[in-house]
């Protein structure tokens, strides 16, 4: 296999450690960042302290702040920038590649649905980046906690494509000893899972907050893979990836680490702090937020129950008692398992 | 309702507290011990000091030493004994149903395969119990640790059941403002889940006691959640069961816990111990031991490729290097996610 040259757009934790095993495996890897002062840093220093600490990467992967630099002439685009502003990136991509006649493999790595429009991020990048600059679309999802990939934990993740065969080749580039990527056909599947597994992780931090034990957290996550397993076969999807790394192994590493930026969110509103106050503490973006409204209007329009996505949305969004919700929620008339 | 005389057989921290759960509801209910000076204590002190600590049980329960005694009259016989001794007890439970004509309905909420018949506990009370002393058999499984219950955590569980009208009724027994039960026709399913969950925390203690972190966890979780889903499908049980309570929600509590003796036995295994000096230690029956050559013996005749449970069987039985086992198991060749 000839060197592939590999931008990385976006270098917050899980951007810049997924640039660094790229660059491990032999592949030439240029990380793009919207802050000059962070490009500065990762050049000078080979760090990117605010987002992974006690971590130098190679000297190999350089840090470019000029997107037309980051991307000229490489043959893969990974986008790992915030949900919200995937499209605004995407459309400055779109007009390079479309100014250079350049074609590329796109894959993103960003959990979220998009606000207002409420689609998936491969949706969002289809329609931004034109056809003839784009070979495939593929998503790399699963429990993959940046810091424990860092550390090299065995980490197992899912790239789904709509083209398998670039699929396979994308395998190559991330897998090695210690990141094992599966490969998948189901996209809708792994981004509606990556997605709302935030809004899980909210809900578990806040039953946590609230003084609610394992039992009840178990039941959550449980509860809560049931309703994303729901929306997501509602628009197409494979049941089965939900009990994948892509649904069910990430709703596990995030709803049960205290890593977890969502999950610590939520046991911040647990404990009684505003969400005015819960965003300024965190200080980087909390997906599960806007995921949460995503979410609850997408089931609206379905016509899909997610008791627990429309109990979290009340109380984000309408000023419900967070208490009183979730204890309604919890003890809600069940009759069978399986409905 | 009329109130029900219920006899609860094994006075370990999950029977008392489920009788706990019984009395608090308005049944009249009679635990059942093997040992007379624990017998004694919760008669005297309505207390179980070994089982459940801080927890004084209402003076309504009466413990019984006399089998006979303990399910004279009663209308249903839970066994939460553990599984190796469930058959002689129903042998001998069997024997005075028989001599006094009795008919009742059973159900167990033990998690286990028996050794050398390989049969689900269901099985082997219906082996032993003869049919016309018997109504229904149901099983109750779910992520439900007993220090939870006994604090009143919300926990939702499954009552599976070949009878559903029992189910029903058991539902309400059960069922209060903070214990959930969802009825389920899945009593293969329900059985398989619960007894296999012990091997995957024993998978997810060692990995912790290795130094491994939250993703190869994770990844375990669901890679384990895979192969118990292949085994139980493989005996007709149906494949939604295992993403419900008593599959992933058991294996989420029982695996991410440093309450699950499992858990505890494979985090002592993965920092070096022997499998002699772990039993020792743990001073309480680690069902996951006996679980794991079950499931393997049944992998081996149904076909079914269980990596994890095969890893395990070869540390704990063959003397397989527990540190080199995983690490392979860990990063096999993976191709496409859903084989």
């Amino acid at each position: 296999m000839t060197t592939k040259e590999i931008a990385v757009l976006g270098a917050g934790s899980w951007g810049s450690i997924l640039a660094s095993v790229l660059d491990e495996n032999g592949s030439h890897v240029r990380l793009w960042s919207y802050n000059e002062k962070q490009v500065k840093e990762f050049n000078d220093l080979h760090t990117n302290t605010k987002y992974i600490k006690n971590f130098t990467f190679a000297e190999s992967i350089k840090a470019y702040h000029d997107l037309g630099e980051a991307i000229d002439g490489v043959d893969y685009i990974l986008f790992v920038v915030p949900t919200q502003v995937t499209r605004s990136v995407a459309h400055q991509v779109a007009e390079i590649l479309k100014a250079r006649h350049q074609k590329v493999n796109i894959i993103h790595a960003s959990k979220g649905i998009e606000e207002k429009t409420y689609l998936r991020l491969s949706q969002v990048l289809a329609q931004e980046i034109a056809p003839e600059n784009r070979q495939s679309i593929s998503v790399l999802s699963g429990p993959s906690q940046a810091e424990d990939v860092a550390v090299k934990d065995i980490t197992l993740v899912t790239l789904a494509s709509n083209d398998q065969k670039a699929a396979k080749t994308i395998q190559g580039l991330f897998m090695n000893h210690y990141f094992r990527v599966y490969t998948s056909d189901d996209v809708i599947g792994v981004e509606i899972g990556a997605a709302l597994k935030n809004i899980i992780a909210l809900g578990a931090g806040a039953l946590y907050g609230l003084g609610y034990k394992d039992n009840a957290k178990a039941a959550l996550m449980t509860r809560g893979l049931a309703e994303i397993s729901r929306l997501g076969t509602s628009f197409g999807a494979n049941p089965l990836t939900f009990i994948g790394l892509s649904g069910v192994g990430d709703i596990i590493v995030t709803a049960t680490s205290s890593n977890s930026r969502n999950w610590r969110a939520g046991n911040e509103l647990g404990r009684g702090e505003s969400l005015d106050q819960v965003i300024k503490n965190m200080g980087m973006v909390i997906e599960g937020i806007a995921t949460t409204r995503a979410a609850y209007e997408l089931s609206k329009q379905r016509g899909v129950d997610m008791p627990i996505t429309s109990a979290i949305y009340h109380v984000l969004y309408d000023g419900a008692d967070i208490k009183e919700t979730i204890n309604q929620l919890m003890t809600r008339e069940g009759r069978s398992e399986i409905e």
